[in-house]
């Protein structure tokens, strides 16, 4: 249940919380992704002492391994990878459409092959839900089909469809609501008018909230920000706003700014896992030879155990020769980095001044240092 | 300095503790590999909750990368790796002879390429004193030929010969004796009177301490035993015994039973990346699939993170889609299991029970369920 605790007057950027049967989420917030049951490379102690309060996992992967009997009789999600706090489950329809090999969508819903081992499955939107609940998610998304850009229209008008009649079905198959939610998600490619139909009609089924998908799937980042601008303001007030799959520190601001309340994205902990460090004074990779002998931590603002007890010269040197210990330190940073931003900016919101403090974290995020090395990993993808 | 607190009547197994520059070894122990400034997939807090009481790092490794000029600037290894126990560096030798793709051997020391990156290299007996000074060890090896089984007899008496010779210039070389010690290191193959001649070379050099080399290379492991038996009585009582590269719990118990007293060897954290768990009932392989759906801890008579949060049907799952959470965990369970072996061997010298305690041990150890995997990974190799 999503609480509003402010809206901030100066811009469409909300204070909140979401109330979940494993604990509350302060939002805005950032959700760290742990695809298959694990947040990569850390336990989830770490991911909490990170300042994480909840986690993504994901439907497609959990229902190929380890299984649905495995994590059943483990007794739910939770249990099985250890991890108390609330989870979000995404449905796998991104998957589907993005990693299977093969697909192919019937009346009831799609078929497709494992992009493991080939294996055939059928998930409909019914069964997505009943998996969903046997994991024990907290929230739990409807299954649907995200297009990439560009898309031509009578492509996404179908895919809408699509997507409306399996959120239909989606929220008839959710019967037993006592300790999980449902969100819809928006889908409708680049087009305002679907957008809106996308909102309409979920909002006709009614959902316990609504996320916005499709966006950072290859499109400008100032088209996805106009997108924002349209669709968020169409979503209730008293339902939380989660964009799917994003993102940078500067997406998170603008999508902040334009009434977004969650996000998840692979992000800090890919990158990390690339040697990719986040600070306020902009991303750089530790792989850079100029770091082989700097002694400084990797972030002077940071308190978080990587820079704390390490340096830029000893993570330098795990990555150089390819040690775990340095994508663990690094992918640690960087969940306390994103959890510190989305406190800094829910702080900013309570104290009324989230503009000020977007502005001046964007003036010094992108004033690189000329000798940080350019980083060329994705910025963007849905969990 | 060694101090034997007690000898074991029933054996030769000895209670007695190392006192370094950076702490207190109790004796036996066993010293986890930190080959190139990190042991494998886990910090520091890590290994030392994990029991440790002292790690071993390795001068070839730490010579090519990051090199003298980095760890110096650091502060030492201690500081760059955020290590404050007790390190003990390798010469590098043992890595010249088995890793380096080309090398020749001079007057003054060898000359070898980097197995990385092609570079050349020369080190000498001295060079490496140096180098480990640089790096702060506290306990130093000299620069020595390991030779590996089988030998013929005149490599054998060959190699020792230039063993010994570069043991008295590492010994010339150890001038500053402030804060560290510097260990002889006894060759001579499998030939008892070369090992006997071995032995008195080094101690008319007179060093702080002695190890055994040239053991677990290949030969049977009942030789092994044999040289033990032959060689450790010829060390001095109140010197440690240290046996390089050993290994498995059935090799450290035979071992302690003939007076050794250290132990270092890449078995538990190497066996762990491969998802071999050491408990007191044997060791087995995680990645075995009659451990999907088993809910129960990897050793239930083991109280570390890994046991205490985790199942192995979880660990069998990330070890399964290669998540480093898996390694991880295992290689975190194995150090412990291999501190709980050294110190409940400590207690049984203590209360004069080490010969039944080792009896017990081995008869649970080796009493393997037969479905429990066959784990044919190396057993030994010196760090």
């Amino acid at each position: 249940m999503y609480k509003l605790l402010k809206q901030d007057k100066d811009s469409k950027a909300r204070l909140g919380r979401l109330l979940t049967a494993h604990g509350e989420v302060d939002t805005p917030n950032f959700i760290p992704v742990g695809t298959s049951a694990t947040v990569k490379a850390l336990t989830p102690e770490e991911v909490r002492g990170a300042g994480t309060q909840i986690i993504l996992s994901n439907a497609y992967h959990l229902l190929l391994k380890p299984g649905a009997d495995v994590i059943s009789n483990a007794g739910g999600l939770h249990k099985f990878m250890n991890w108390d706090g609330p989870i979000l489950t995404d449905s796998g329809g991104y998957q589907v459409f993005s990693l299977a090999p093969l697909r192919k969508i019937t009346d009831d819903g799609v078929e497709f092959q494992s992009h493991i081992d080939g294996s055939r499955h059928l998930i409909t939107p019914e069964s997505v839900v009943r998996f969903q609940q046997i994991l024990g998610s907290d929230i739990m998304m409807v299954l649907d089909e995200c297009v990439h850009y560009p898309c031509q229209r009578d492509y996404a008008q179908r895919s809408l469809k699509l997507t409306t009649d399996w959120a239909r079905r989606s929220k008839a198959a959710f019967t037993d609501r006592s300790s999980s939610e449902l969100f819809g998600i928006v889908q409708g490619g680049t087009y305002l008018d679907l957008r809106k139909q996308a909102v309409e009609e979920l909002l006709d089924i009614d959902f316990d909230s609504y996320a916005i998908g499709g966006l950072s799937v290859g499109e400008p980042r100032e088209l996805m920000y106009d997108i924002l601008e349209f669709t968020v303001p169409l979503l209730p007030d008293d339902k939380i706003h989660y964009l799917m799959g994003v993102g940078t520190p500067q997406d998170i601001l603008e999508a902040v700014d334009r009434g977004i309340d969650i996000f998840d994205c692979v992000v800090p902990t890919r990158n990390g896992r690339n040697g990719t460090a986040f600070t306020d004074k902009g991303k750089f990779s530790i792989r850079n030879a100029r770091f082989k002998d700097d002694h400084s931590p990797v972030d002077e603002e940071c308190a978080c155990p990587c820079c704390k007890s390490y340096t830029r010269s000893y993570i330098h040197h795990l990555f150089n020769i390819n040690e775990i210990l340095g994508l663990r330190l690094l992918s640690l940073h960087n969940l306390t980095f994103y959890a510190k931003l989305m406190r800094n900016i829910r702080e900013s919101i309570k104290e009324s001044r989230f503009p000020r403090f977007k502005k001046e974290f964007l003036a010094s995020y992108t004033q690189k240092p000329l000798d940080f090395a350019r980083d060329n990993s994705p910025n963007s993808v849905r969990g």
